[in-house]
């Protein structure tokens, strides 16, 4: 059954929110409605536990019926048995949507399971209630100030998450964030026993304050429906997904973990080919892409300079070019007499890659005079800068440096923060405030950059009819 | 030519060391000067520069002959002109082996560049001396003292590194360190034109202060001989090889950066096959495999069990054990039982992978328990463990309980040090200190064990000949 806007905006933004079975001493659940205290959820929230009269400070109510004010959206804490009579408690009080965190459904691998979901369903139906999970962790949208745990991130960001495991949705929240990313909404959709990966992915793709989706994915119940969604979604902004279960053991773990299935790999594959949207093969992949898409303007070409300390990952930075079909700029004859001008002769070689040697151990600002050369070369889209200060004070003065440049630079520069380079998270989120996007191996940048040209290139063919 | 012990003792354990051109102010090659000074190389320092009388508190000669004390080993920062009479200086001086840190030759891709090179080895080998480089970054020994930059660990190790590339192998020691893990001998080779990659791979191969090699190679200049040294040495350790120039756009680059020619792909392919050297795509690989060697014992089988927090990488996990040939240790039924008395049952399955869903966020050693009761376990080789806290103190619970378990273990585990999770470097240092390895993702992990056990299944086949 499709959503409408109305029960998707009681899911992230309501105004109001039960939390059921919330405990009154720590347990897992009490972390839930911590969360929605800090930062702090906008709305009204209302702890409900019948032998509680406060919990955490909040007025607790024995049941979501008695609660004196209209309630947007539930969070269910309580134990499988109690679940349905939570639903109908909700369904009495006009609840618009229940986000079902209680297991013990399809995931147990046993007939009661499944069978279980189907009853809820029945129950939320009747009551005219949308679910989100069961065996699910909720949603965290910094709008609503809805969050998986206390002290999440409040700023909000471009990116939306969709996720079939639970707590990953916080750590890619985490993950995204040390990548300097901000997000709009995250899903942890769970077993699906109603709303579906395919709602969330076609709402986020016609979610204005969402411009890049992320998913990941175990299993889908309907191919050709997933297929439709992100095929839509695609077309107006770049969807990213990592999908497991691609192995006959991976497939295993996924019965026990959500109780989908897994499906056949090449199908999947196909299903990517076919909608445009982009397959990751890691959690890293996917975490390195969508770093590309947040900081990469959509108008780039497939020709990348390459500006590297050591020689090494610049070979391997020429490898990733060719591996991933991208171009190695050809840099102009104007270009290497400026460079020459710049760099020292030892040990440099100022084609590209160019290698700037053992240079800025002399001088670190050799690093972002060599990119304002390069930037301004018209047969380069975008540059790759492996290098950094080797010492606290260098390592500071390449911080200056490459600021100062940044609002000059008319193209992308994703920086490689090779370990000992650039190891300390409070320098690399002075570099991605300032634009810079940062990946930890030039293969991983090359990869994520051939995946947004990629994209870019399919939408204008789509765009343009071909 | 093959080398003497006496010539590599002189590399790298020298008693006294000359730094040729060490100039007075700063430039980078005062860099190599203060690298001897600070941790400290244990024998004599001598610059030698004609217009200074002392250089950072250390008398400085016009040249080697005219130091008092024997010398064993050189390293010139001159130019390229000047190589020549250093070369010749030296070998009058009795001084086993220059490590030619000068630049422009075979490097530079004009004629005059091997042309050179054949000159200075001619000079070299009429004077006894043996060269290392040139257009390199020298050597870094704990035991002598001897290091590319000041302040690098003095702490000596099993970790052998033989690099292509000059400053790699500064940050293939940074990374490393970062790992937990410490070196014997690291030297930058420059373009060979005496002592080869093959040399240092059968010399370390010998070593019985190294019992791990890692190399970065571009391309080889015998490639019988190369086959022969990884051979011998693989018999005795494992020898992890990152290769790059693999397609046209690196093998150009390659050509630029030392002079080599990278070869045909399927030639190296070949050469690992069949000398059981270990092939690493990836810097980041080569790290993670030579980190899966250094804590890992022989002994181990291919049998994994995970243990999860997060449910999304417990099922990469199991994808990573399949597609690298290991794996899913069934867990015994007294073993499962025993989880059941520690893990509740909300959303969390008991089999392999042990899927622990929320429970740790109540009772963070859940996790340590998990682990005390699969590595009982007979069918289990090996842990792999993707957990930790999600707050400063729920880690510091972690830490304490992970600490407290390591030494009743009978298995390795590796730890996933997934970000949020354990991104603290002074936190990811104790794990380390204490035997647990730490990997960024379970694909990583996965793959690198495979790896080590490939390793001596392959030794084992090799020793009762097989």
């Amino acid at each position: 059954m499709s959503y409408t806007l109305e029960q998707m905006k009681a899911i992230f933004t309501p105004r109001s929110v039960a939390v059921v079975g919330a405990p009154r001493t720590f347990k897992p659940g009490l972390v839930f409605l911590q969360a929605l205290l800090d930062p702090g959820f906008k709305g009204d929230v209302f702890p409900i536990n019948p032998s509680a009269d406060q919990i955490l400070g909040l007025k607790a109510y024995p049941s979501v019926g008695a609660i004196p004010m209209p309630v947007d959206l539930a969070i269910a804490l309580v134990s499988v048995d109690q679940i349905f009579d939570v639903i109908e408690d909700c369904a009495r009080k006009g609840v618009k949507a229940v986000i079902v965190f209680t297991s013990g459904f399809g995931e147990t691998g046993n007939s009661a399971g499944p069978e279980r979901e189907r009853k809820m369903l029945a129950v939320a139906r009747a009551g005219n209630v949308r679910l989100v999970g069961p065996n699910c962790m909720g949603i965290y949208c910094p709008e609503s100030g809805l969050a998986f745990f206390p002290s999440m991130p409040a700023i909000e960001g471009p990116v939306g998450f969709v996720s079939q495991s639970g707590s990953l949705s916080a750590f890619v929240a985490l993950m995204g964030s040390l990548r300097g990313m901000s997000f709009s909404k995250v899903v942890s959709i769970g077993n699906e026993c109603d709303l579906s990966s395919n709602d969330f992915i076609e709402y986020l793709g016609a979610d204005e304050k969402t411009t890049i989706i992320a998913a990941y994915l175990e299993g889908t119940r309907d191919g050709k429906e997933l297929l439709r969604a992100l095929r839509r979604a695609s077309l107006k902004k770049p969807v990213v997904i990592w999908k497991t279960g691609r192995t006959s053991t991976g497939a295993c773990a996924v019965a026990s973990h959500t109780g989908s299935l897994a499906g056949s790999d090449d199908v999947w594959d196909s299903v990517f080919r076919q909608s445009g949207a982009i397959r990751a093969q890691t959690l890293e992949e996917m975490i390195d892409i969508a770093t590309a898409f947040y900081y990469i303007p959509k108008t780039t070409g497939r020709r990348l300079a390459i500006i590297s300390g050591p020689g090494g990952p610049a070979v391997a930075a020429a490898d990733a070019i060719e591996h991933n079909g991208l171009v190695m700029a050809p840099l102009s004859e104007k270009t290497i007499a400026r460079l020459r001008r710049i760099v020292p002769p030892s040990g440099a070689s100022l084609r590209n890659p160019v290698d700037l040697g053992v240079a800025p151990w002399a001088m670190i600002s050799i690093y972002s005079d060599t990119l304002r050369v390069v930037d301004a070369d018209e047969s380069v889209d975008a540059a790759v800068l492996i290098g950094g200060g080797l010492t606290p004070s260098t390592q500071q003065e390449y911080l200056e440096s490459m600021l100062e440049l940044k609002p000059s630079l008319k193209k992308p520069c994703m920086l490689i923060s090779l370990a000992g380079f650039t190891g300390d998270i409070e320098f690399c989120k002075k570099l991605q405030s300032a634009g810079y996007p940062l990946f930890s191996s030039p293969e991983r940048a090359i990869g994520a950059y051939a995946k947004v040209a990629q994209y870019y290139e399919w939408r204008k063919r789509m765009e343009s009819g071909d």
